[in-house]
């Protein structure tokens, strides 16, 4: 059956009994049809939430299809409920422009999926629009703005690093020319678009505690530089008012119903390796004020997004995380042994034994963060007896805890194991979270941190862009921001063709680009795609909708 | 006391007591937060709703200020309602982009709006944002189809005509370069954005019957042509299917309630003078099946939006009004004699008198279809009774109806003469609905009967690019096409300055767009701008919200 056909074959409840089973009532929600709701920000107590046990589920370093963190997230979270502990999934929104790009959508799979997950996948509840028009309302102000005599900040034009954003896969758009026409119609310069989730409001949002809050950052978004060489924000141009009211929804979380019909909050949907890649802190709190258990995700790879959760995310909103369960396939392992792409469902002790390091790298660096992991095999059909007591006695051997977990097959039950792993890991009160580096530290020193400790790199080398922008950034007084560093998933290096556990390496960073609203710097290593392209037939040429509304061809 | 200070000291229904009144059970609709509703389609009773009256509420050649057309339908629906006749008033959907330019927002006024306000006039249930991503879809599918190898239709990139949307004041996008950046990210070519009520997939949403409909013209939306010379259509790049899947949501229309607690529909927003101008088909055939009065609004002037809807949607979903209410302000007939602009509020009989001429000709229009016309003076409090009179003594001259309206001050108790009146007409029967045109005459034909029987005109000109697109049009075979004439709202000429009942005058038709999918071809007389700009100080610079969500400076 495909995920489509599983989630017709379940009978939804109404979000007001989710709501109930959530422990909110109904008059506190706000309905979006029968099966979706937004919650009110008042329904977050922070005393509350901090009893909480806050689970995070990473992944080892990906094959390019995943390896199904979302789908554990799930799993667990139904497998948390099944042992009545009262456990809500905290997961990301889906980006719509992928979508029809390579099919699939992002709400999980098999007996494991979040619902109604076609609505989910397409516009939801509008926050991705609502962070669109945010961003572009700023962008329409900046050019205004260039474009007035009596009114004018004197923006140079080419220091303009604001781009506009569309959720769309639309390569034609990462660089264009606008103001073109004459006099009428703005001033002429190249800019670009990026897709929503890299907008820095998503970012923003994600991080944001309440529309106060979000206002403050939304006014310290860097521009660029007036003809003084003066900096530039968003608040010099008084915008972050009219895009606090345009996100006055979008701020808050939104409710849906796994499929076993337990409370999900599915909010926000940041790129992972230019932003904290996680949910909002909004819907982590709201989901741990009435919860015992919260489970939420962060990749690509721990070394990737689970870094930034901690010492970004958790740091910015006084979140002490319990447990990490690292998603393990045995197709990825065998991947970084050495393995064809193409030959992973075929068995291979050689190479899953060959790339163990990946796995054990990963593990290293949980515990660096002072937190307990546990392996999660996301258990697929074509994984043998033989492969999976690879990891069993690797992980015997580490005395570390390890789960078979079949959550696309089986949902919550699949996941039953693995849940009684992570309750007697929190309740034997193991970890201790601190985070990796102080946010005062200089910024070559928080870069060669992460590097040299999490990456396994040598040392860090700086081309002459990053060079001066790390002078720019002192002269903006803005060292004390953590990092953010974007880098490729494919390995613990820079270099996508490093798989395992490389060593020996260098990272490389070439420039180091500002988010002074979302309260991060991003030193960019290897290349970044802020706008993906369609494939040559895009999937939204098989997509068709019926009289009825059915729609086919959309997973 | 403000629009929105009015609008805050109404006690809101809940949507579901809205769709009580309206006749539909609380489990048919599908609500959006506690005050607004999508209605699902099988709702419609096409049978059912021909027994209900028609109104259609127009205006005389407007100021630039507007003379209040959604205010009298929503006051004239108030009044109906209290002569115990059901009645529902069915609207456009605002514009997002515009509330950041110039305040103000397009949801009545006074004692005459619908609610809740803020929502309507900001993301609403996100209409607006679903026909931005289809149209941006299908742009983003032409530029990849240009890109593409082997799965090319050979566009010349140089005939394509479909641009992308955004909706928002943003006058450097009117004209782009995309596709810079090298062989990854597209082909360099010249294209623009308008804003998102101008695409003309907001055309087919409000023309389209159901989904099928719905797909099969977003299948004819016309692109250009391949270097064979051959048209190309969305069809052919197989997008229709996606497209519409995204529009599944928007094609339902919106309840919400009156300031008096009476149901309104809100649904589509097109431009009034390159579409039909008017809300969606399917809202007005939902408000007709449910009522026993219908009032809806076409503008700018009768000569505009009005002829469109009765040659163009009437005649497409075999509607046929009952009256029309020409909306009349004593400010806009003074500045049709000549008074200054800054001056209107000066009481000025000799300028009134001189812009009887423009009431006049209106009335004559609204009488070639064959439908009664009522005159509603839109009361300001500047006006004076021997204003007053004047337009009182030229009704009672003519024989023609007029009735005082104090919608703005009064909500529907303003409107009751105006009510009677209308209900009166509309039981003596006295319309007999016919179009100006039949659709199957000549393209030349058509614009003549429009230009010299409307307009005024002496006859038409065509430039040598509106005679090339008539070659063209014809070669595609869509010469049976009705026309709708972009044209001035300023004046019932092509040009603005002629005020009054111009008289001589030659329309010049500059070029003619095809509009394929939402099913007419559109002449263009004089400028359109399809991308507003924002001024100098844009409405953004005001706006703010508190901690509890309350904004300040949005209208």
């Amino acid at each position: 059956m495909t995920d489509l056909e599983v989630a017709k074959n379940v009978t939804l409840k109404h979000i007001s009994q989710i709501a109930e089973i959530f422990g909110i009532q109904q008059n506190h929600i706000e309905m979006y049809g029968n099966y979706k709701a937004k919650l009110p920000l008042h329904l977050i107590d922070k005393t509350k939430a901090q009893n909480s046990n806050l689970i995070l589920v990473s992944a080892i370093s990906p094959t390019p299809a995943g390896e199904g963190k979302t789908t554990m997230s799930i799993g667990l979270s139904e497998g948390l409920n099944r042992l009545q502990k009262k456990t809500t999934v905290v997961l990301r929104e889906p980006s719509l422009g992928p979508i029809f790009g390579i099919k699939g959508g992002a709400t999980g799979g098999g007996y494991s999926q979040v619902l109604p997950m076609e609505d989910i996948n397409l516009h939801f509840t509008g926050d991705f629009s609502a962070i669109e028009k945010a961003h572009n309302l700023l962008a329409a102000v900046i050019d205004n703005n260039i474009q007035s005599k009596t009114n004018s900040l004197h923006i140079d034009p080419r220091t303009i690093g604001w781009k506009r954003v569309v959720d769309m896969n639309d390569r034609a758009l990462r660089r264009i020319i606008v103001g073109l026409g004459g006099t009428t119609s703005g001033v002429p310069r190249e800019t670009g678009f990026d897709i929503t989730a890299a907008s820095e409001i998503m970012a923003i949002l994600c991080l944001a505690e309440n529309l106060t809050d979000l206002k403050k950052r939304l006014g310290n978004i860097f521009i660029g530089y007036n003809y003084d060489k003066k900096p530039i924000y968003a608040k010099d141009l008084k915008a972050e008012g009219a895009m606090t009211v345009l996100l006055k929804d979008a701020i808050k979380p939104n409710l849906v119903q796994t499929i076993e019909g337990n409370p999900a909050i599915i909010h926000g949907g940041p790129f992972a390796n230019i932003a904290q890649g996680t949910n909002s802190v909004i819907a982590t709190l709201m989901g741990m004020t009435h919860s015992n258990y919260t489970v939420t995700e962060a990749g690509f790879g721990f070394d990737l997004g689970a870094e930034k959760f901690f010492d970004i995310k958790c740091q910015s909103a006084g979140l002490k995380p319990k447990a990490v369960v690292l998603t393990t396939t045995i197709r990825a392992l065998k991947y970084h042994g050495g393995a064809d792409l193409k030959a992973l469902t075929v068995p291979n002790l050689d190479a899953l034994e060959k790339g163990i390091p990946n796995l054990e790298k990963h593990l290293e660096n949980i515990e660096k963060f002072n937190v307990a992991p546990i392996i999660a095999i996301n258990k697929f059909a074509t994984d043998t007896d033989a492969e999976i007591k690879v990891i069993m006695n690797f992980a015997a051997s580490k005395g570390i805890k390890v789960a078979l977990a079949d959550v696309w097959g089986k949902g919550g039950e699949g996941a039953l194991d693995l849940a009684k792993q992570v309750v007697e890991m929190v309740e034997n009160n193991t970890s201790n979270f601190k985070p990796l580096y102080q946010w005062e530290a200089s910024i070559t020193d928080k870069i060669a941190t992460i590097a040299t400790e999490i990456y396994g790199a040598e040392h860090v080398d700086y081309n002459s862009k990053a060079r001066a922008d790390l002078r720019k950034i002192t002269n903006l007084g803005l060292d004390h921001l953590p990092v953010c560093i974007a880098k490729t998933q494919k390995s613990l290096s820079d270099n996508p063709k490093l798989l395992g556990r490389p060593k020996d390496f260098i990272i490389t960073v070439r420039e180091i680009e500002i988010a002074a609203g979302a309260g991060f710097l991003i030193p960019i290593t290897g290349d970044i795609m802020r706008m993906p392209g369609l494939p040559t037939h895009p999937a939204s040429e098989g997509m068709d909708i019926n009289e009825d509304g059915e729609i086919i061809g959309l997973f």
